[in-house]
């Protein structure tokens, strides 16, 4: 991907770009930094939020969601991966440690409440962050679904697997009716490749 | 990543595998190619064996896991995606849509017998294969857990999640104890970039 193509999805001019950032590097720092730290931030206030283990875990799941698919630089972050030298991938890496750290205590503390399952905390926890990240492989703007439509349905089904009894778990919109239940159409097929450069 | 890298890892050296290859992108095609008609082979002998859904979707999570982190094919092709001439990537795209849609018919016909709980049968299978096709961004071989553990431990709370009464569903070696339960050492961080050439 090159500063022109960025600039045409940011809506801006490549050389108003330019007037903010050095080059590619900088621009990729900076969607990235900033994506984590909404992500970070969200997972804050889920933690401390007066709520089950299961509706803290569905925050940090659309927000996670909607990072990554609803937002410039989510996305562009994630279209852009690994092209950043090391002393700029360094500190994103520790930001990323620590917010799967983060998800992985909020599963752990669910665990040994005994509102979630006996399971290895750390594989959910990847098991729920693959399933979020990759969405942005497969998820497209003018698809069917939004953002929010898969977070609840993504919600409903990863935080199941956690839930010893998980009939008493709901989406959050569970009036809506599940029409599309069998069907759905596949926009992008799942890993089909973006141009990473 | 180089020829050299590639040789290196597949144990031959460079010469011997231009032998075989004209050059980095037949590698890679070879590699992708073969990693999807291992798992087309997995889902078409899950699909027709004599199981549950539940447990035919088992077999497609541990031989798409093991297809994926333990095989050469698998990792390498992975590793160097999205480098490909449209004109070879564009049959591999159809295999894996096609592999994408043989898993949704497993789980849309779970559905429809009532094994499985209502939902969209198209977005689970895709947290379901994103869960597994992100493994290869963390998992180390070097690390803690074979793939094989990581397999048991995810079509556990995979499959769970499709669940009506989830708690008869039991991982395969249900008598392993869990003294893992809230730990996990995290080898390699989600996220953690892993150079794509």
């Amino acid at each position: 991907m090159k500063m022109r193509d960025i600039a045409a999805a940011a809506d801006l001019s490549p050389a108003n770009l330019y007037n903010y950032f050095k080059g590619k590097h900088e621009l990729l720092f900076f969607c990235q930094d900033n994506s984590l730290d909404r992500m970070l931030t969200a997972l804050r206030t889920a933690r401390s939020a007066k709520a089950s283990g299961a509706e803290k875990l569905r925050l940090v799941i659309e927000s996670h969601l909607r990072c990554v698919l609803d937002d410039v630089e989510g996305s562009a972050a994630h279209l852009l991966t690994s092209n950043l030298p090391a002393h700029l991938q360094r500190p994103l890496i520790a930001k990323r440690d620590r917010y799967e750290e983060g998800v992985r205590q909020l599963i752990a503390t669910g665990i040994q409440s005994g509102e979630f399952v006996a399971c290895d905390a750390a594989l959910a926890t990847r098991a729920i962050l693959g399933a979020l990240n990759w969405s942005v492989r497969w998820f497209s703007p003018e698809g069917p679904l939004s953002a929010s439509q898969i977070a609840e349905e993504f919600s409903y089904f990863l935080i199941r697997g956690l839930m010893p009894k998980p009939s008493a778990f709901r989406r959050r919109g569970s009036a809506r009716k599940l029409s599309r239940e069998v069907g759905g159409v596949i926009p992008r097929a799942i890993g089909t490749q973006t141009s990473s450069d």
